[in-house]
């Protein structure tokens, strides 16, 4: 009845489509070169999946920072692989499942994916569907083997070709299982480290300010910082509904303990 | 059974807004400068949800030593926020509950949450919702990452805004399990350090007593202490039918071993 | 059927008095004006919870060495302030529950407690209730986190009051486990130091020994020592139909392997 | 049915004491005069048990190396006493047994001697009762716990007393358990250290050989040595027919590789 | 039901030999002295069970980097040797299987085995089988120890012969276990360390391609190399239409972040 | 349902002396002086068994290298004794069986010995028995208690004498367990060490080949070896139909990895 209880949450979306955009939640916005040249590999290597016969099985693993976008990048991908079947394995979808019935539905959503002839399965915040804590590293091993299993094992079935996404702020965790090498291909996910960087998101948010307040508001936004963090900063210091100063912009910054983030 | 025969106590209180008074306790005296800035920065950003659309999800962690009036804070801004649904998950609640039924129920109480425009949780006393001890570093796993999955989703339905507020006397403990991250916002509360602070609750509290023997007992108070701890202190000190003096403050601190009290 | 089984022996007491008079035995001896002194203090406290209106919660924890009377005391407490309600959770009522029915069961008690205008709950030998071992740190968490959340929450019921004891020969393991900074009130009960205290207590149960010899024999006795070490030497000491000498006394301490035990 | 099945071999015993014999196989030797004064100090014990109606508990803790015959002296002290009730608890009763099933067992044990107005049990090899084993210090809690509280609690009747006598060859372990603090009085059993106590269990067993050569065999006995090693010994050292003599002992020796043994 | 869901992927195969087809893919290329060498070595070992009466149990180990090619040649040899019964036990088989039903499963393959006259066993990925993984050296050790049970014991009926081949990138784990030292022989796979070898796959995968190119592109890949990521580099270097070159290979080399992977 | 399954294996010995024979396998060879001296100890062992009333109980361990010919010894000498009850636990008959229904079986064998005058049980490989891995030093403990308490305990019937082999590899593992001290008795068996042994092997094994050929391929034989390890080399150097010779020997030792096997 658990399982029930939760299952309301689900029917939420009306397509695939619809669910994969509610974790870009708009357009990208294209912050620098790094971030671009990534982008187009990643789609170079959806073409390959698409093309060579060869390619029975194709593994990403997308490492980065919390808030670095990875989640909104592997969804956008695959928005735009067309693909026939996509399915996004997130941690929010097994909330309160066993341990048992996590592996049963991950399996389910492998064993699906070797019926379509071009399938791409996103794992989601994998060590989050470990439910894994730092302390004493404790996790789920058998959702863990059961991954690592799927992710190695090419379609039993002629003509059939899979494509994996994995998104993960702890690559280091995921080397210490083993997990991290099992994928084919690491992309790398970086924060923004420059000002012209936060600058360009700033423009592309908020039309309405001047370029000479948007550039001192970037110069004194804290760096490193991920794209997730910037955007609910910029919320913060919207709200007053005056216009946004890099005063406030800095008040907002120290009021809420934000120098602190992990991803500062 | 065991959770029938607990419910009898859960069924105490009238209304919504009953609950939370009973966790308040009166009026919040405002005891010092820092605890009023803070009180004001929280209700701006209940103000931001309450307004910006684009703020779908926002989560506030309060942390401060154990009796510096954490959950009486986060209980009082509830009370104001007005907000249509308000719901408190304490530790008390759960008593005895199983791990699975604490998860489900705590998931039940989110996705209730999302089924209303506007929202109010409150996680308080997180460290006992995980029942977390120091030795072996033991606590629940299993409602660890519900609370991580429930606080990190936004509403998956449109127009649905939800703000969270967790208390917590350990933010190191949280910090290593990786929930403190997780929180958008950190607020600290501080315990009273000086003695204007401690004469001002001496003032509100006992209004029979000389404002010259009320400065002689604030000078003899041990500090830092907490809101609490002094609440308690001053109850002691007058029981004996006698208007409360300084001695008999001091005599109280040693009697009853007050000042090894981890809030001194 | 295990508890069927057991539920035997607790049946014994025909009234709540006869059961806390069996942890009492007899009258207690002040041997001491430490001993006077925190027992007074002790006594006041109970004046408080029964006065003030405020003090809807109070709790103490009595910590001392093994033997040094921390139950006798709670009880004799217990028995002299005339609460309706006064319940005593001792280990040997548990013999043989599961984890989960300890917790019941105390929760239970608590509960009771809440329907009681004024009332008193001893939790005995808390190390025992939580089935604490130094081994690997091995307890109960269950029984732990119950423990500590029925202690740090008041009656949620209007004009009700509760009175807490607990009492402990290891407090540094409850510090540990955060539990001993939940209460309120810590009381340290003193070993036997000095040779008068020893002589107090001879004279009080050997009344017909001539105060020289008793005096030879408190000078031979081992210190410190706890009252109940002292009360059973005197019985093995008392054996042999003679009289007690204090050459008799010393061969007791070294033929039974005394010197060794922990409390001298 | 697993327990069926074990209850075969405790049906063998006729009668109580037919079993406490088993223990003791045949009359103990007074080997040496450690051994006379620590089993006359036990007598006085158990008098002062039956005799002094203040002591309604006394627990004696019998420590010493493997072989050193503490399991046989405590059945000795027990046939001798004549107490109406006396049981012995001992790990091959409860071979197959659950945890839980042995903790009813022991606490039935102890329930049932509260109906006698003079018991006495033995807690034989607490070691073994609890399933001690010293990789990683794995043992039965529930069984300690089980001991502990049923070892510290007097009889809850009028005019009942009890007597426990507990072995162990391990006393560090229990120490460490906090248990061996709980026994109001420790014995400890020494191994025959010189070869006057060899020659005297030699002289005893084996009439048929001439002092002299008792003499020489004794010299050579690997010393400190167990009551029990040595009997086997003896046994094996008599095998071949002809008469024992000094060099076929010390052959016996080396052969079984018996001088790495810990007991030597 | 689990188990059911799962049975989908296992029927996918008409024959033993498809099976152990979708091992090899292909023909083996022989890219080295090294590689011919050993496998040369295994085809002996199979000769000698197939015609020594004497040797009713033989048993090898593989073990090498991942992707040296362990379970391709395992399976090709397996092809080659043309027993009757075959059998290989691979973790895709058995995921989501219980502990138990996986060492019944184990089990009856060894059952069945010992019922041919010639049988060959392959423990393919057997850290994986075990559901091994590095933080806090988790492992099934029923599994373990099912294994280690079976690769010891000789067929227990007249005229049987069993081979079992393991496969392992984890030798020193499997040796920690004692598990290595169980098999009779141990044959090492080394990876590709040579541009000769990477040239002579090349040549073999990429007829279209001249020579020279060929050498140039054998010069930039990094070395040593598994067999497994040569061939996945080469697709991905195909993949735009356009003729593969040396600069190619690089870009591939470093967009996909292939330097850190540990077979590199 | 597992553990039928499995019964089929057992079901394959006619008589008791048939499968003691499977563990043996043909004659032993007496290979040199420290061989036969210390069977003929064993033998005396079980003769003194045999013979004197007094011994009801004797337990030996067979300490030894993996494959230095420990169970077939043990196998032998039961076959010799002709005692009427002879019993092999070994890891083989346990497979899958659950913790508790293995201790349920080990406890049956020995009280089905109990009922024969003169009984010897075989515990092989008793680290196996126990599932011990070196790995966080994990094994039943269940087992191991069973085992220490059967192996301790003489028979309970009168007139009833009862004999116990174990053999193992690791002593040191069950040293730490306390379980090597509880046998009675230990005998360590050697490995090859000398030429000669090689030799006296070699002659006995292959009569067809000269004794010069024999003396060098003894010559380059590795040393210390286990017999069962020898006896796999022989059998491997064999298979080519021709005549063995001491280079063939060479190369078996080296391409099947033998040098690092830990016998060597
Ligand atoms: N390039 C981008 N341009 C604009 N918005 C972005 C971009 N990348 C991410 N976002 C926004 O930031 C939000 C958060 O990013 P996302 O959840 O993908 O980060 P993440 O790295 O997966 O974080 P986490 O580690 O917390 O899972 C997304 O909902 C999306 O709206
Ligand atoms: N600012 C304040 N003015 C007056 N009373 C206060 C104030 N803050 C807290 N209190 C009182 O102190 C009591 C205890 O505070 P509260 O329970 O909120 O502390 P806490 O930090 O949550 O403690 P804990 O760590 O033990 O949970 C409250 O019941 C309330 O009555
Ligand atoms: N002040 C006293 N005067 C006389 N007798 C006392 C006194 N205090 C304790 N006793 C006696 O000593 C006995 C043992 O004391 P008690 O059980 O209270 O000690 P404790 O500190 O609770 O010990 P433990 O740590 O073992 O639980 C009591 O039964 C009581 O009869
Ligand atoms: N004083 C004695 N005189 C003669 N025989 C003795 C004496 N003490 C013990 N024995 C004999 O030695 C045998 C073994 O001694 P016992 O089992 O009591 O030793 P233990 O210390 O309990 O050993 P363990 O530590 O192995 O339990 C007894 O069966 C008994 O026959
Ligand atoms: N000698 C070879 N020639 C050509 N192709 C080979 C050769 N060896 C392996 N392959 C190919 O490489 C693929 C992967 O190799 P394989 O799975 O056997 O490696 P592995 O060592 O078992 O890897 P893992 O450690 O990941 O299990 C095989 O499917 C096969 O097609
Ligand atoms: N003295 C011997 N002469 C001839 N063959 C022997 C001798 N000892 C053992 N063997 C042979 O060696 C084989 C393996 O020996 P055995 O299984 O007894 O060794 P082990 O020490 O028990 O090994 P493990 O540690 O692996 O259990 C036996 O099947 C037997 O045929
Ligand atoms: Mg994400
Ligand atoms: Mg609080
Ligand atoms: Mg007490
Ligand atoms: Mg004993
Ligand atoms: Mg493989
Ligand atoms: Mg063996």
């Amino acid at each position: 009845h658990f399982e029930k209880a939760l299952s309301e949450a689900e029917i939420v979306f009306g397509s695939q489509d619809d669910e994969l955009n509610s974790f870009v939640r708009g357009n990208l916005v294209e912050w620098g070169s790094e971030f671009s040249k990534l982008k187009k590999t990643c789609t170079e290597l959806v073409t390959q999946v698409q093309r060579s016969e060869k390619t029975k099985l194709m593994s990403v693993l997308f490492e980065g920072s919390s808030g670095s976008g990875k989640t909104a990048l592997a969804a956008q991908l695959a928005l735009e692989s067309k693909f026939p079947y996509i399915k996004i394995i997130s941690p929010e979808k097994y909330l309160g499942h066993s341990e048992t019935s996590k592996c049963v539905a991950i399996t389910k959503v492998f064993d699906d994916a070797y019926k379509s002839p071009l399938s791409l399965v996103i794992l989601d915040d994998i060590e989050r569907l470990l439910e894994y804590v730092p302390i004493n590293k404790r996790f789920s091993n058998a959702v863990l083997q059961t991954i690592m299993v799927c992710i190695k094992r090419a379609p039993p079935y002629e003509n059939r070709r899979l494509m994996v996404f994995g998104t993960t702020s702890s690559p280091d965790v995921l080397s210490e299982m083993t997990l991290k090498d099992i994928f084919n291909v690491n992309i790398k996910i970086p924060l923004l480290t420059q000002s012209k960087h936060v600058l360009k998101v700033l423009s592309t948010v908020d039309e309405k300010v001047s370029t000479q307040d948007l550039e001192s508001i970037a110069s004194v936004c804290p760096r490193p910082i991920g794209i997730k963090q910037l955007l609910m900063l910029i919320e913060m210091a919207h709200v007053s509904d005056k216009q946004m100063t890099s005063k406030r912009f800095e008040e907002c910054v120290q009021n809420y303990g934000l120098q602190s983030k992990n991803s500062f």
